[in-house]
């Protein structure tokens, strides 16, 4: 196990009951609180109003219109909208890009300079952070229990990630009945999304971190055995909730503390959506089991005890290894979601330009060559 | 699954170089600390200097002398003395009882009342809360990772516990090495300690929570893999490391939420302890199987569970039952553990007050009946 520090201070507020307390939840930060939230659904389930039913006793404007895969440019929109009404706090309503978003909202509404700055300078601090907290919409990033959000700059094809102290919700209010109206596609996502979390921090080369390791197990287990259930029956109260809870957990620094942490497929998607809009989760479907087939020798280890423990798989190490491969590959695939990146209309046109910038990341436990990239990329087609 | 609310906001610094850091982390809340520590233990295993050396720079005064099982005078007497100090911080140096102790004096340095109201008034509230953080030297309670303290009255043959916001550590050093010196004896009931913590979470009757029990399995699985090297190899930094973050995962509200907690054996245990001055984890070690032997037809599922799951047990639901049980006891006892009250010279003088007592506290999931309590110590004889 690898030294580690871990601290989350996030309040999560699980269960059917959780949308009756955003009121008291907020009023010890003050009267002014700014809603944001995405492209309107919550308007159609009825979520909008009940959060607005808490929000009545406080003084409350609102921004719709972050987006999937949430743009720096509509970030610096909000600000220049509400600066002026100077929020005590933010409340968003929504999934991982409504909360990525407003992660660099609260960051930048008193900072001086230009938002994007938080994904490029380690060195930019606001004067301070405005606190805030989530109504969570879709179970898949983990957002709502961490610190980090993937920002886009769509004018200059970048998609990175930043994390600050100051952006771990207040409050995350957790109700499973609020995912119940997904669609199966953003079901199968979510479930993608996490199960790919946990696999970035589980297949390591780490040693003695058995801990840690059924930890991730856990949640792995768990999303399998409900993953089905979500999409069939999304109305499943008790597997909405296990999904919920599994994501969350998935990426709130429990899982990665002390172990060494890849995010190699992670990097190689935020790439390649910089270029085309495709859902986050579609693209790490993808290029998760092409990215094992590249690492299979060097994590041989830790793919032999996820095929067996995970996948129940007996044989020789080389088989075990490719039929590990194999299973996470008909895994998503029973999902629902596309295999390949030719089914979502993309070439390789921009690929030497990606596999540069991804060499220049460094990528991976041990980072991955040009060639590992351009075998991956060129795999997914 | 149940509603539930968590949040644990203390930060964990865990590994070889965690000591390095006491002064950094202390420094944003003032000059003057108080150091409180148990019987001087880390005078002779170099805890001590090494905790002074990162203070240097502090105004620093002490308190040695936080007994086992500690008692509110002592905490009283501690908030005499160091009144007048008026600390800014306190680091506690030790293992469950001298954090536990030091969560009543935080609680109660700013109080106008007696510190035993924390035990017995739910509205008790100082002033303010101390700051305080850990240097933990036993891995076994949790303590170092949650807002309870277990505090004797001995005058009153009492030992209750209690709970606040403001008594989680600010931070928390777990550095493997700090218990490398326990004696085997100590080694062997922080085992314990930690197993009883996810037992009293896991067998219980709430229905879905696949994620809660699957990590309630794996801290148990990685206590019994790691348990017989703490006590043969007393320096293997791995087990060590392992058993450390595993008992700060026991009881730091994650396997406990959403579902239905038990605490009867814990019960049970603080009153024999209130009457006979025995290591709390000597008593749980005794007390449990007995038990799981009550409960088990109410629990017959989820021992059915830990019987397969845990212990790899086959055969009929009674068998896997049965067997479970003395698994569970077998266990204990490999690790040279008592496994009777007598063998404490402990005889049944105190029963009758004891299980009325209990009877009236309504202990268990479902709460037990005196005859039932009645069964649980007599067979502990």
């Amino acid at each position: 196990m690898n030294n580690f520090e871990f601290r989350n201070p996030t309040k999560i507020v699980f269960g059917t009951d959780s949308m009756d307390k955003i009121s008291s939840l907020i009023k010890p930060f003050g009267k002014k609180v700014l809603v944001t939230y995405g492209g309107g659904s919550i308007k159609t389930n009825g979520i909008y109003d009940k959060v607005m039913s808490q929000l009545k006793d406080f003084d409350v404007k609102e921004f719709a219109g972050i987006e999937p895969n949430p743009r720096v440019e509509t970030i610096r929109k909000i600000i220049q909208d509400f600066k002026d009404f100077d929020p005590d706090f933010v409340l968003a309503v929504g999934g991982g890009s409504v909360i990525d978003g407003t992660k660099l909202l609260v960051a930048s509404m008193h900072y001086d300079g230009d938002p994007w700055d938080f994904l490029v300078k380690e060195s930019a601090e606001p004067k301070k952070y405005l606190p805030f907290g989530t109504v969570l919409t879709v179970a898949a990033t983990g957002s709502e229990m961490n610190n980090g959000a993937v920002i886009t700059n769509w004018q200059e094809h970048q998609k990175l990630v930043f994390m600050r102290e100051g952006c771990y919700p207040v409050f995350s209010i957790l109700d499973p009945q609020n995912t119940f109206s997904l669609p199966k596609e953003q079901s199968a996502y979510g479930v993608i999304d996490a199960f790919s979390h946990v696999l970035e921090q589980y297949l390591n080369t780490t040693k003695d971190a058995p801990l840690q390791d059924r930890f991730s197990e856990s949640i792995l287990k768990t999303l399998i055995e409900n993953s089905q259930i979500v999409i069939s029956d999304p109305q499943n109260y008790q597997a909405r909730a296990n999904i919920m809870l599994s994501a969350a957990m998935a990426l709130n620094n429990l899982i990665g503390s002390g172990v060494d942490e890849d995010w190699a497929t992670h990097f190689i998607e935020h790439e390649l959506s910089a270029f085309y809009d495709m859902p986050h989760a579609a693209g790490l479907a993808i290029i998760t089991p092409r990215w094992m087939e590249q690492v299979k020798e060097q994590k041989a280890k830790k793919l032999i005890q996820y095929g067996t423990r995970i996948w129940n798989l007996s044989g020789s190490d080389q088989e075990i290894i490719d039929a590990s491969i194999e299973k996470t590959f008909s895994f998503f695939k029973s999902l629902g979601v596309k295999m390949s990146l030719s089914d979502w209309n993309i070439d390789n046109q921009h690929f030497p330009e990606i596999i540069k910038r991804l060499v220049d990341l460094k990528i991976g436990e041990t980072p991955l060559t040009a060639q590992q990239i351009e075998s991956i990329l060129n795999n997914c087609l």
